[in-house]
C-alpha cells in the first residue's frame, strides 16, 4: 500500500535502494507451466544495463539476475517468482556529500520530507536502478502475451527524430533504440559532446504495439489508455503520455478525426479494438548537469536505457488486462 | 475488479448505464464527522450538467443527487456513502438504430466484442453520463482536502487559448470555464457555428493545484504524477497528459530545466514538493459529426462540461494520497 | 478500504444503515450474458426477510429489490450491478432512547468510539439488515457457479440438533432451515416460549458444499478455508468457524485422521480436492434480552434467518475463487 | 492476486518453496524511522526453528535472516523491506519418491491438479517452511504496535491442557509454549513417545491480546474477528477459529451471555472495545504417520513451533487495522 506494487492479476512488488544490498521483484500472478530462460531474462536486463554503449553512464554493474523462487526445472510453478539483483558497485563514498545536499529535480528533498529519513547514498528508492526490477517483471509479462509484439523506440532525442514507419521497417534497432540506425555514429558523437559539456537532453519514446486482442481494458477507470498512462508516468523521468494522435487532437476538428479508425490509436472507449496501438511519452533531461555531470556514472541522456523499461511496463499492463479479461470468460476474446 | 473502482484509501465504485435506471457512486473511504451539504453537492453536479450554456447539448436532465446512505443529520458517518442520480430523460427510441450500428471513436463495437452483449440504447457504461458519478466523488474528496485549491480550466478550445496567469487573476470563470471570460460571446458564437455545421472540436484542459502539502505520492508506481495521469486518462475523451513543462521537455537541455524549481511542476521524484502543481490534458473532438451531430443532444465541444470532471478526478487523487500519507504517520506532513 | 468491499474478482461493495434511506450492493465482477431473474432474486431475499415464520421478528418489511444498473433485457451486461432495498418501516422513534444508551454485545459503543459519531436510530451500519445486501450478492454469485450446490442448515438451535445426513435426504428444509422438519412444530413452540420470556438462544449453522471443482483456493494466505472463515466471521453474530472434523481434531491422533480423505473436509493444503466441503459455525444468542426482547421486532434466535446469509457468503467465496483460478489458465480446472 | 499477499495497509507478500533457493517476504507498509534489530528478528525466527526442543523435528536449519532493503543505519526507511532466508539443508533426494506419490492431508495432489505442475521435492509452496516469512512479517508488525501485547500459547496438546490464567501468571513459557511449564518434562516424554511410534497429535493454540486500542476493525466485512479468522485459518494445519466464549455460545442463552462484557471477547460489532481479546484455534495432527513419521525431520506435533506463527499473524492483523484507523483520522483513537 506504499505504492511498490503494480498490477492487479499480473501483479508484482519491487524493492531495493540503489545502494542497499539488492534490488528485486516478487511476481504474484504468473501462470504455471511457462518456459523460463535465465539467459533470455539476462538479455533483457542487459538492454537496460549502464555502460553498454558510448555516451551513457560508465557505471558498469553486472546486474546479474538471481532467481529465488517460483521456477522449477525450467518452468514457472504458478507460485510467486522472486528475482534479485545484488548491488555490487556501490561506490558509496562518492555520495557522502549528498547527505545534506538535495539535488534539484531528484527525490532527495521530497523523500526526506515525506519519511523524515532517507538513504542519502544515492537516489535510494527513487534511483533509476529501481527500473531493473520492472525489466524483470516485463520479461515474465512477455511470457504471458507471446502473440503481442511490443516495441518501444526513441522518436526524438535532441536533434534526432525518427518515425514509426522507420521502426516498422526494421527488426532490430540497437544499440541506441533509435530506428534510423544510420544515425548511430552521429548520436554517439552528440552524446559524448553533451557529456564533455556536463549537459543533458530530453526527448520522446514511442511505443508500437501489434497483435493486441480485441477487448482489453475496462470501460470506467481501468481503461487501457489509463493504465498505460499510469505505467509510463510511474517511470522517474517521464513527464507526458499520449496515445494515437495525442496532443495533435487539440488542433483537430471532429470531421478530420472520425474519418479514419487508425486515428483512435487502437483504443476505443478505453478498450482495445484489435488495431495497432501507438503511445508516446516525453522524458525530461537528466537533472544532473555541470561539473557533476561530467563524472563517469551520469547519463547525458536517459532515453536509450529507458526504452526497455518502457517496453516492460507496457507488457505488464497488457498481461494484466489479458488475465482480467480471461477471468470473466465473456466476449470474443475467450472463444 | 472490472475497473469500476477508483482509489485505495479514498476509494469509490461507480455504476450505471446512460439509459438504465440510475447512475451512482458508493464511496468507501470518507472520514467521519465532515459537514455535508446537498446543495453544495448539487452545485457541483450542475456545473457538469448538459444544457447549461449555449453551444452545449440541450439534453436537459435534472441530474438530481439522491443520498442513500452514509450521511446522518448533516454529517458523514464514516460508513459508505451511496449517491444516485436517476435517468429521467432517456429518449431510448432515438437510439434504436444504434443496435446494429457502431459509432466510430465510441465504445460501441469494443463493448460488444468485449462482453458479447451491450446496452445499445446509448453509450451504456461508456457514456459521458458516467462522469456525473465522478463529480459526486470529487465533492466528497473536496471535503477531505479543504486546504488544497484545485482549479481546472480550458487552456485551448479551437482558436481560443488562455493561460494559467489569466486563471490566477480570477476567482470565477464560468460558464465556459475559460479564464479569459471576455471571450464568452465569441465562444458562444463559435460553438453554435460548429453545431450548425455538424462539426466538433478538441482542445486542452489544464489544472492548477495550490496548497498541496509536501510529501504526497509514493516513490515507485504510485507516484503522484502517475496517479494523476491515470485519473485523467480514465476520462473518455482524454488523449494526453503532462505535468510541469510537459512535452516541451523533449526540446530542452538539462541546463535549461534545472535552474528553476518551478519547472518540475510541483512534483519531484513522484512526490509533491509543496509548490504549485500544474497539469495539462488534451481532449479529442467529439466523435459524432455530420447530420447526427446537429441533433439537439450532442455537444460540439466536450471541454466546458469536462472541466468539473477533471477537477473531481484530481481531488480524488489528492484525497487518496493524503489519507495514505497520514496512515503511516511519518515525515513532516504528520507533525 | 473501510471494509465494505468483499472479494477480489467476484467483488462487491455494500452500503446502507438500518434506518437510512436504503441499503444496497454494487457488484463489480459478474460475467456478462448470464440470465437474470428478479423473481429468483426476490425469493432469496424473502428467505432472509423478517416476520416470515412464527418465532422470528415481526418487523415486516417488504425488502423489495430494485435493480439500478448492469442488467439489460434479462441478461447481465458485465458492467457493475447495483441493487437497492429501501427501508420502508423505519419506526425511528422506537430507537430514540438509544441515543445515549449502548446495548451490550452490539456495536453501539464501539461505533461511537471508532467514528466519534453514529446513527443511533438502530444498529446503523452494524445492523443485521446489512446482510440483505449479502444475500443479493450471493444470488449473483450463484449465477457464476451453477454446478456447485451450497446448502446451509441449522445443525443446533437450543435443544434441537440435526445432522448432515438428515440434510442429504431432503431437498427443501424450510421454513426453519432445520433438516429434521418433523420438529417444526416443536421449534415454533420453543421459539415462541423464548420470546415470551424475553430470552434468546445461540446455536450452530453448518454448510454442505457439493460439486466444487478441484483446484480452488490459493496455497498461502488465500486458502479456501481462510476465505470461508473470513466470510462467515464477517457475519455479526458468528463467533466460530471450523471445517471438516473441526475442533474434534484437537482430540485426535494422526493415525485416526489420515486413514480417510473425507476427514480433511474437502480442502487439502488450502485447495479444494473435489470432495464435499463441510463447514460449521457457531452463532451467539441475540444480545437483546429481558423486557426489551419481548417487543415485536426482536428475534429470539437469529439462526433461521442467518442460514441464507451463510449460504450467500459461501457462494461469493466460491465464485471469487473460480474466477481467480480461471484467470491464470493453468491446471485441470481449465481443461 | 494469487494469494501470496496479506494485509491492506500493513501489507506483505511472501515467496519461496521449501526446497528452492530461498524463502522470503517483502513488506510494503512499514512506517519510517522505526528501530530495527537484526538480533531481535533472528530471535523470533529461532522460536519457530526446527530442532530447537526435544520432540520436534531434528531438521536443523540455520534459518538465518538476510535483509536486502528498506533498512538504513538501523532504522526503517518507509520503503519496502525485503528479508530472505536461504534453504541450506535441502536433502532433496529424500523426497524423490514423492514425485509420483501424494501424501494424504498435504497439498501434493491438489497442487498438482491446480497448477498442472509442482516442485515435488517437498511441500513446495505449501510447506510449513513458508511460515518463517510470516514470522518475519510479524516482527515488523510488532514494531508498529509497541503498546499491544500479543501472547499465543498451547491450550491443549494431547492430554495436556492449560488455561489463560496460567498464562497471565507468567512472562516466559518457553520452550514448549505451554503455560504450565511444570509439565515440560512430561511433555518431552510424551512427544518422544509419539515419535517413536510414528504417531502425531493435534491440539489447540489460544491467544491473549492485551492493550488493543478501542476502535480497530471495520463494521462490515473487515470485522476484526473476521480478519483474525482469516489470518489464522491461512496457517496450514489450522482447522478452526473462535473468539471469546466461542463454540460454547451454541449452548448458552442470551441472558447468560449479556450479563458480562468479557463474554464478547473484546470485540463488539466487529470492532475492538478496549478489553482483552481472546482467540482460540484448533490444529489438526500432522498428517505424516507410520514408518515415515519416525524419520528425523518430522514433527509429531506442530503446536510448539506454530505458536510464534500464530502470534505473528495476529500482530500483522492488528498493525494493519491500526494503520487503517489512523488514516481516516476520526474517532477517539486519533485524539
Amino acid at each position: 500500500m506504499r505504492g511498490n506494487k503494480f498490477g492487479k492479476l499480473f501483479s508484482f512488488v519491487t524493492f531495493g535502494e540503489s545502494h542497499g544490498e539488492a534490488l528485486g521483484v516478487v511476481l504474484d500472478g504468473v501462470s504455471a507451466g511457462l518456459d523460463f530462460s535465465l539467459e533470455a531474462l539476462q538479455l533483457e536486463l542487459d538492454r537496460r544495463a549502464p555502460g553498454r554503449v558510448a555516451g551513457t553512464t560508465n557505471r558498469k554493474e553486472a546486474d546479474k539476475a538471481e532467481v529465488l523462487s517460483g521456477i522449477f526445472e525450467g518452468k514457472t510453478l504458478g507460485t510467486p517468482i522472486a528475482v534479485i539483483v545484488r548491488n555490487t558497485n556501490q561506490r558509496s563514498k562518492d555520495y557522502d556529500k549528498l547527505k545534506t545536499e538535495y539535488r534539484p529535480g531528484h527525490a532527495d528533498e521530497t523523500t526526506q520530507n515525506k519519511y523524515g529519513i532517507r538513504d542519502h547514498r544515492g537516489g535510494g528508492r527513487s534511483s533509476g536502478r529501481e527500473t531493473l526490477a520492472r525489466v524483470i517483471a516485463g520479461y515474465f509479462a512477455g511470457l504471458m502475451i507471446p502473440k503481442i509484439k511490443v516495441r518501444a523506440y526513441i522518436s526524438k532525442m535532441g536533434p534526432f527524430e525518427s518515425t514509426v514507419e522507420e521502426l516498422r521497417e526494421r527488426e532490430d534497432i540497437s544499440p541506441y533504440n533509435f530506428p534510423n540506425t544510420d544515425k548511430n555514429t552521429e548520436i554517439k558523437k552528440y552524446l559524448l559532446g553533451l557529456k564533455a559539456n556536463g549537459e543533458s537532453v530530453g526527448g520522446r519514446i514511442s511505443v508500437l504495439i501489434e497483435g493486441t486482442p480485441v477487448g482489453l481494458g475496462e470501460p470506467a477507470f481501468d481503461k487501457l489508455k489509463a493504465d498505460f498512462a499510469k505505467s509510463l508516468l510511474s517511470i522517474g523521468a517521464c513527464v507526458s503520455f499520449s496515445f494515437g494522435l495525442g496532443e495533435e487532437m487539440a488542433n483537430l476538428m471532429g470531421s478530420e478525426v472520425s474519418t479514419q479508425r487508425g486515428n483512435f490509436g487502437g483504443i476505443e472507449g478505453g478498450i482495445s479494438n484489435g488495431e495497432d496501438i501507438f503511445l508516446t511519452t516525453t522524458f525530461k533531461p537528466t537533472s544532473t548537469v555541470g561539473e557533476k555531470a561530467k563524472e563517469g556514472r551520469h547519463d547525458p541522456c536517459i532515453l536509450p536505457r529507458a526504452v526497455p523499461v518502457v517496453e516492460a511496463m507496457v507488457k505488464c499492463v497488457l498481461a494484466d488486462h489479458l488475465l482480467r479479461q480471461r477471468a470473466y470468460g465473456d466476449g470474443v476474446i475467450n472463444e
